[in-house]
């Protein structure tokens, strides 16, 4: 069942940028983990949040591609930049009105 | 610019699959009108909650797609199920991993 993960990360001020850089970096693993789709954004109205919404195969798939060495160093180089303030949720999904 | 609009419908309780049908029933008018995905779902925690998470082309597209009759008998279909509380948030999509 497919897994969708939304939320914010709160980031320090300036390094919105540079967070959004780890986090767009391409990475064809993501897609063979089972990834549908990872969009990362901005808003206007909060300039020091991103924005990431996320699709998976399901929640498994996601759970596993924790351990994957390149989200782990893109983790571990993105961490430094967040104030740890984080919202969000996590549902499964169960329809969409562009399917039949 | 790509634009995401993702968030919570609270629902009246024993109202949610009612809503789920109405918000996944097949619209080929939402992808001519440039929504890219629009995925509904559930979570076990949350069980008066209807998650939403949509992509479309812009803002304006977003916003002109309130305005198609078959979107707007699909909110009025809705609006008695709903009980008033909404979260969520929306962002301009500058980036995935998945794309190069």
């Amino acid at each position: 069942m497919t897994f969708a993960n939304v939320g914010t990360l709160g980031v320090q001020p300036g390094k919105r940028e540079e967070l959004i850089a780890i986090l767009t970096r391409s990475n064809p693993e993501l897609k063979s983990a089972g990834c549908l789709a990872y969009e990362v954004g901005v808003s206007e109205e909060a300039p020091d949040t991103v924005f990431v919404a996320e699709l998976w195969e399901s929640v498994d798939a996601h759970q596993a591609s924790l351990q994957l060495p390149s989200v782990r160093a893109a983790i571990a180089e993105a961490v430094p930049l967040l104030t740890g303030e984080m919202d969000g949720f996590r549902f499964i999904v169960a329809g969409s009105p562009l399917r039949d």
